[in-house]
């Protein structure tokens, strides 16, 4: 699964880009990001990319976990949101 | 639709209790957030609430928007996450 790495200076709009060219090609991807900052940029990508790919009557969904990143040697725990399609809906939701 | 309002402070293992409550009640919740602080807090207890669940067999999901939110009269904006129960899924996330 491609691994789209997320930090607080990153900007929504273009990482929700990404994740919206990796969810056609692919149908899932995994966001990280280390610390509020970047979680938060991460969520409001995630956000942003729903409307994306919503055109296409793709409706998304996202599974949090917490992940060991290794950073300069540094063991950090950070957070993974996989995103997926949603099976069973359609882009407003309903079954 | 309950919704559960998250602040920087918040614990997020308290958080995800109650989340895993209102799933196993209602089979979904609503999780609000402003800022990067309550964001991080709200999907780390997403993710925690997940492990909650999993002994029922229940797999979560969450869809995440932007929510227009009013307090003490000043409209802002704020991060709403849908958690839902997965559809199709078992608890290993395998359909």
């Amino acid at each position: 699964m491609e691994i789209l790495k997320v930090s607080a200076t990153s900007k929504p709009v273009s990482v929700a880009g990404a994740v919206a060219g990796v969810i056609r090609s692919a149908g899932r991807v995994e966001v990280q990001a280390i610390g509020a900052g970047a979680v938060n940029q991460a969520v409001k990508a995630i956000a942003i990319s729903r409307g994306y790919v919503a055109s296409g009557g793709i409706e998304l969904c996202c599974v949090p976990s917490f992940v060991e990143i290794q950073i300069d040697g540094e063991v950090r725990t950070g957070i993974r949101l996989v995103v997926e399609i949603r099976p069973g809906r359609d882009r407003n939701g309903v079954p």
